[in-house]
């Protein structure tokens, strides 16, 4: 279950799933502190043998040999030293690719920390222009890809949500974090996250850590999710870890519900809150959804939408968030036939999985046939196996790296009680391995949760073509002979004999059978009775049923808009030398199905004709409906390029001549003539994906000048 | 200003623009009603009449002529009475009319109320599958005929914002609904809504309403918006209104806002707000817009999102909701050219407009050439009537009926102090006509705001091509004397001097130089000093200056969507008799562009081959992106027709041969023979608009088959 939507039993687990597993650099390290704690201790008693040498004014060679000795130690130490400390720098080159990705993003205004003229508020943060453009051509494509291609029933519900929805769904009472205070200051800290960051610092930058002590770090670290409140609070003292900032001590862990709370209405008695995931909204509408298809399963119904979460305290940049984007299918499907017809279209995809078997005996993500891993009984069913490849074309089709991006089935204790399977999309970036997509069989937990809090059975009906004989218990109990015994609580003995569940009643009936007569405990009077065989008749009998009634099964792909996009940020970032080699220039290898702009339009230089041949191109592509900027300030056409590149525009036109222009393309830069008026139209069909690139480079003529690109 | 989008000033008025103006109606009600008064007062008389006739034993011949015209009097009376009735009753039949589209629209899932099964929250609704799609449309072909046409910057920013940001744009103090509560209870009403109610309930009930007081209460209903909580309050106290469930007395009327309000991260101290309009996340980023558009006005930014508001008491369906989607443009320009380049290509359309004039002399809506409007004055400025042009055309294409949309202005008492002009595009509904686009220059109000609180300039800059020469106030405290003469106080004499406005400055110069000396009030000394010429030096200095810097002017059309969708639902709506004449039959006439569904594919009878050429069209129409449903029930054709007509679907293919099919025109219900493999090119072309109905219906063979139609 994507931690985006975590309900229920493993609400608390899910949220802090983004890992960063490196099991191959694990070795390595560990040999490396052996090493160096030996290295140390060597050193050491070296050191003190020259101590006492000098004490004991032993003669002077053997004190130079003790001491080159001890230097000679040292040198190897503290190359051991750098060898670990470059180890573990990893994650150094990690944080400075982030940070130009990061900045590129931040001056092009892919995204702008929301309310900035204020000194923005930590968690939340706006699309700019080009990053909102990302984000619907990415929600286009999800429409395309799912609710278009699978005839899926799109909703749209409100994020305003009264409080019994999700008192029905566990988050009022489960949808939370642990939270420690600064116990002077009053700032607030999640708990687990204190504890990371001390031990990643520990394991980072404290060299003379003992192999032991950081396998003890690393075991805490991989339990961190399992931990209890006690057991998170215990760790804490045990650090002794403080406040961060004050170093004031820290109160112990509580939970604190994440939900954004809010009154409904002018009373203030309606309490409601800000939806943590937009599931429940479909859920609720599973009745008329399931008559608006036909009273058929399977059916998915799909949303897209807000969903928020008032994080404690808000890291990881945009991946941690306060206000999200999710897009969410709840395939609704016969528990007893998970099969799926188009399963057949996906059996062959290949791609890396993390079965929870590879995970518990330490091996890595290996590739799997998908059809494999379903037969295999790795995946648990063919509909679960095919929403998983699905989401593998869809991601890859955006742009994220087939090599970074994995397939994590859940460990047992990750998963809520009643899922059938879990599996998450993890994509790797600069944070580690994130989880992107979510997608569960969840079973018939949600509905029956619905139906038991509103009343309403939430159900599907399977009509038997002939029907059915069942064998049903029958208790009839005779009313004359128990008003006689029972007078006035005749009425609630009747009703407990009806209540009796199955075995009860054969007990009693054989009872009966033996005895004649037995005790029997009426709750709703306070006491017990007795029974005897003239009271109640007991039997089974043969009875037609032309219809099964049953709760669906429901799969849930749930997808993290915002982590997503990142991601493909991270995965599309490239830098190159400009053609002078005096800078580098930064590109997003976006393909044109995300790009946020598909094509720029330049006049080579600034003149009359040029500008109105770029405008007539302009004006069809406006038609056409694809996305452009018309660029005729004077710059430099290579500026103007790398301008582009900047913003993975994938196409420019270079108005170079009233009858022909020149098309380049950003990741190879080859350009190609093409005439004016077929100018438009080439760049529709080669953004919209009719055509490749590939395909006008063999069509047309090949351009190259040096004064067209940098 | 769209009462969506309400702010500052106009806050309080603005939301309860609903208005239902129909002053034809008007005047041939006033004279039913002075007849109807002077007829019963006639009755009366007579009865009176003949009472005295009895009481005085007067001839019978003489009384029966006195019953006789009694009984006259009497049928007279009743005659005009049922003619006041039918034209009051005008609102039974757009109720009833109301009532068939809702019934469609809840039967067919277009919208379902929120959280149904907990029996639902008041003022929120969710888009089912069909209306979900609808709204999808609606906002891509937005996207299209605003951010893209018009190059338009557009943004994504958070819901959850802080309270800083709400107290800036004015709304913590002004975005309030004055309330009122049953004093015993507790339950709260909106006070305009009960003197409303009453109002309307009296003239459209009460028969015999004296021509006066119908007068009084028609003025009170135009007055509603205007009226204070003072007033408000005396109005009810008068009129004696008592809570509507209860009759229980009522509360004075108090400001309600209608924020949601929640809190921002865990400590539970920083109030935050679910936003009431997007404007506010474009104008916090005014700074990185302008910067991102090459620091060029006029720009526009755009925003498409949920916006939220806690109504008191949600009325009036899917008007008044609780939760909403907005579409907004905030156009920045400089307040010295507010021309528009395209505005030729609006200039002549005409349309009806509703000028302030025309209204306060009781006129109604006239057509008026949009070019006239602007060359007149009546429309502010050339952009205000570009953006006026671009609504009637985005309205219009969606399906809005041209001669139930007007734009009306707002009168002076509408409009907030800083505004330059406003209009609203009304659209007319069963529920009168309803506000749904609001077109306001807002001046530089937003950014001044903004400016001021966060202390961040958001402004313009104009570079001069050549330095401009400006005439300057130059004002010199002579330190030494003052210090000599004021010794500690010496520098807020001199800040206080320093800080002189050009009026003030220039009349102590002159009182200088006639009496060389002057008394000066020192704010922060708190008395009077006296100042003489030695002092201060006072001159005015010509200056060259390099640019000009200002606030930018904003244009602001703001969307309502869900408004727009509903009026849609209502214009496109109607019923047709069943080809057996037995039943009515539901159509939505939705263009291609909005229609949820454009295509459904039948085969005409359950048969495997044409089961096979069904899903080949499917399977064509999904790779073009054309939402399409296929429908193999055994239903016969002319149900299933009716089916996808009371969806909107505008064609449906029949498949009814292994080469050919049946393509069906919803509206005309034409139908042509189109081969197999032309099948799905021709409904990809004719719903997306590159080809009409029209042509396909000149170039294919007719088909009429009773069989394949209703």
């Amino acid at each position: 279950m994507l931690a985006l939507s975590k309900r229920a039993i493993s609400i608390i687990t899910a949220t802090k799933k983004i890992s960063c597993i490196s099991s191959m650099a694990s070795t390595t390290e560990q040999t490396l502190r052996e090493t160096l704690a030996s290295k140390l201790s060597a050193v050491e008693i070296q050191a003190n043998t020259v101590r006492s040498l000098k004490a004991s004014s032993a003669p002077k060679p053997d004190i130079d040999a003790a001491v080159q000795a001890l230097n000679a130690l040292k040198l190897e130490k503290s190359s051991i030293e750098k060898s670990l400390q470059s180890l573990l720098s990893g994650s150094d080159s990690r944080e400075a690719f982030r940070q130009s990705v990061v900045n590129t993003l931040e001056r092009r205004l892919f995204y702008i920390p929301s309310f900035k003229i204020y000194r923005g508020v930590a968690g939340l943060y706006d699309y700019g222009p080009p990053g909102c453009a990302v984000k619907s051509n990415v929600l286009s494509f999800w429409r395309q890809h799912f609710v278009l291609e699978e005839n899926m029933l799109e909703v749209d519900c409100p994020c305003v949500t009264p409080e019994v929805v999700l008192k029905a769904s566990g988050h009022v009472e489960k949808f939370t974090d642990l939270m420690v205070k600064d116990e002077k200051t009053g700032t607030c800290y999640r708990a687990d996250h204190l504890l990371k960051d001390y031990c990643n610092d520990k394991l980072q930058k404290d060299l003379t850590l003992s192999p032991d002590k950081a396998a003890e770090l690393k075991h805490v670290l991989t339990m961190l999710d399992d931990f209890s409140s006690q057991q998170l609070g215990a760790k804490i003292k045990d650090y002794a870890i403080t406040a961060p900032e004050t170093k004031n001590p820290l109160s112990d862990p509580y939970p604190f519900n994440l939900m954004f709370q809010t009154s409904i209405g002018p009373s203030g008695v309606a309490p409601g809150f800000m939806r943590p995931e937009t599931a429940q909204g479909i859920f609720v509408n599973f009745k008329d959804l399931y008559y608006y298809n036909g009273n058929k399963l399977p059916f998915a119904a799909a949303q897209i939408g807000q969903a928020f979460r008032n994080e404690i305290s808000p890291r990881q940049g945009l991946l941690r968030v306060r206000e999200f984007t999710l897009a969410e299918i709840e395939h609704f499907v016969d528990p007893d036939d998970k099969s799926h017809p188009k399963y057949a279209e996906v059996a062959d995809l290949e791609f890396f999985m993390f079965p929870r078997d590879e995970q518990a005996s330490g091996q890595s993500a290996k590739k799997l046939r998908l059809g494999e891993a379903v037969s295999k009984g790795i995946v648990n069913n063919e509909t679960l196996g095919y929403f998983i490849g699905r989401v593998y074309l869809f991601l890859t089709r955006l742009g994220i790296d087939k090599d970074r991006l994995r397939f994590r089935q859940h460990l047992a204790n990750e998963m809520a009680h009643y899922a059938a399977d879990c599996w998450d999309a993890e994509i790797e970036c600069s944070y580690g391995w994130i989880e992107c997509v979510g997608i569960a069989d969840r079973s018939a937990y949600d509905l029956r949760a619905h139906s038991e809090k509103s009343g309403v059975p939430l159900v599907a009906h399977e009509k038997f073509s002939e029907p059915k004989e069942v064998e049903k218990l029958v208790i009839t109990p005779i009313k004359k002979e128990l008003g006689l015994a029972f007078k006035g609580n005749q009425k609630k003995v009747v009703e407990a004999l009806e209540a009796m569940k199955e075995k009860e009643a054969l007990d009693m009936k054989a009872a009966l059978e033996s005895k004649g007569e037995v005790d029997f405990e009426v709750c709703t009077l306070g006491k017990t009775v007795t029974i005897n065989k003239n009271m109640v008749t007991i039997h089974k009998e043969i009875k037609k049923e032309h219809q099964r009634v049953f709760t669906p099964s429901v799969i849930e792909p749930s997808f993290g808009i915002g982590r997503i996009i990142y991601c493909l940020y991270e995965h599309t970032f490239y830098t190159r030398a400009s053609k002078a080699g005096d800078e580098q220039l930064n590109v997003f290898r976006f393909p044109s199905l995300v790009a946020p702009i598909k094509c720029t339009v330049f006049p080579l230089v600034q003149n009359q004709k040029y500008e109105d041949v770029a405008k007539l191109i302009s004006k069809s592509l406006t038609a056409a409906g694809i996305s452009h900027k018309i660029d005729i300030t004077g710059t430099s056409i290579g500026k103007r390029y790398a301008r582009t590149d900047e913003l993975g525009v994938p196409f420019a036109v270079t108005v170079d001549s009233t009858t022909s222009v020149t098309i380049r393309e950003r990741d190879s830069k080859d350009q190609v003539r093409v005439d004016v008026e077929k100018a438009a139209s080439v760049i529709r069909e080669v953004s919209e994906g009719q055509r490749t690139w590939e395909d006008v480079w063999s069509t047309f003529p090949h351009h190259s000048s040096t004064t067209t690109d940098d």
